[in-house]
């Protein structure tokens, strides 16, 4: 739980809820009317609901990224991606992320930390994004994505990684926030 | 746009779209039936749409970082976050950023130029959230923020700001993923 300052604004009052949705893992909305600390009232307010989320910044033992591109119809466009998937119920963290990159990507073993722990939007939706590092990953297996999944994997040099964010070629910030956490780790700055 | 690569996945078919709703800004929701490249089909597919948000890493002539503290009923709780807000209809986007930041915080001034442009999730979502870097901002005003917000502004120094992002303290992938790219530039890293 994050720090709690003396002067920090007070939790909002729900007054009202009702799901709209429940549909999982990808439409469970609701519908919620809030009270500010400030009196004021909100009458329209939503959140989607949505399982754990898990994410891999693979690094093989030549420095290189362990990337995927995949078609993503909200923008309409394909980018660089880290590998990432939906945690399964009951399924440990680490070991999500382990299946995801070999599902997607073929890659596995190596030495594994946690990296970040995010959210995409934390007024929207009410689930973490957790990434793990893994290191001195190798090719293990063919790759074997989902039926719905259409993926490429790309090797990319760790020192031509912020380069791609900066050109618009990796643009997920699920995926960019815990690749720079890595790249600022490496450079020597805190 | 990103650049195509010869063996790229191609784009999804869409068989059929309808609007769930049409709320802007905060609920537009179309659902879509699509059809991949590999023939497979994916019934039930929900894209939200939004405006594009901004965001802005503001330093000031001190070097801290121009924080605010908000309670986000997604998680329900409040975490340091950067100014950020919706871009008005036909709004500049730096206009914007400057506008939400002297809103939020009362600073304003200093040297603006783009930092990042990434999506929260394209797979789910429409838009994109523009990160302005603000150097050398000054307090200029009181902060006048709307009625439905509730924050508090904090100044932070940049050399603390990863320590925040590592002990969840910050944990918008958002407001992290341009803040780290910030703190790489600064660090040397590329």
């Amino acid at each position: 739980m994050p720090a709690k300052l003396p002067d920090d604004p007070l939790p909002w009052e729900c007054l009202d809820q009702t799901y709209l949705f429940r549909r999982p893992p990808w439409l469970v909305l609701r519908h919620q009317r809030f009270r500010l600390p400030t009196g004021r009232e909100i009458a329209d307010y939503w959140i989607s609901e949505f399982p754990p989320w898990v994410n891999v910044v693979a690094v093989t033992r030549h420095d290189e990224l362990v990337f995927v591109r995949q078609y993503r119809p909200g923008l309409g466009a394909v980018h660089y991606e880290i590998p990432a998937g939906v945690v399964d119920e009951g399924e440990d963290l680490e070991a999500a992320g382990r299946r995801e990159l070999r599902e997607e990507t073929g890659f596995g073993g190596g030495h594994w930390s946690l990296l970040t722990r995010l959210s995409a939007n934390p007024a929207l939706q009410n689930n973490w994004t957790t990434t793990f590092l893994a290191e001195g990953v190798e090719r293990v297996a063919e790759p074997a994505p989902e039926t719905t999944e259409d993926l490429r994997v790309h090797l990319i040099k760790v020192g031509d990684a912020a380069r791609l964010i900066d050109e618009g070629e990796m643009i997920q910030a699920l995926h960019a926030a815990p690749l720079l956490r890595y790249l600022l780790g490496r450079s020597g700055g805190r």
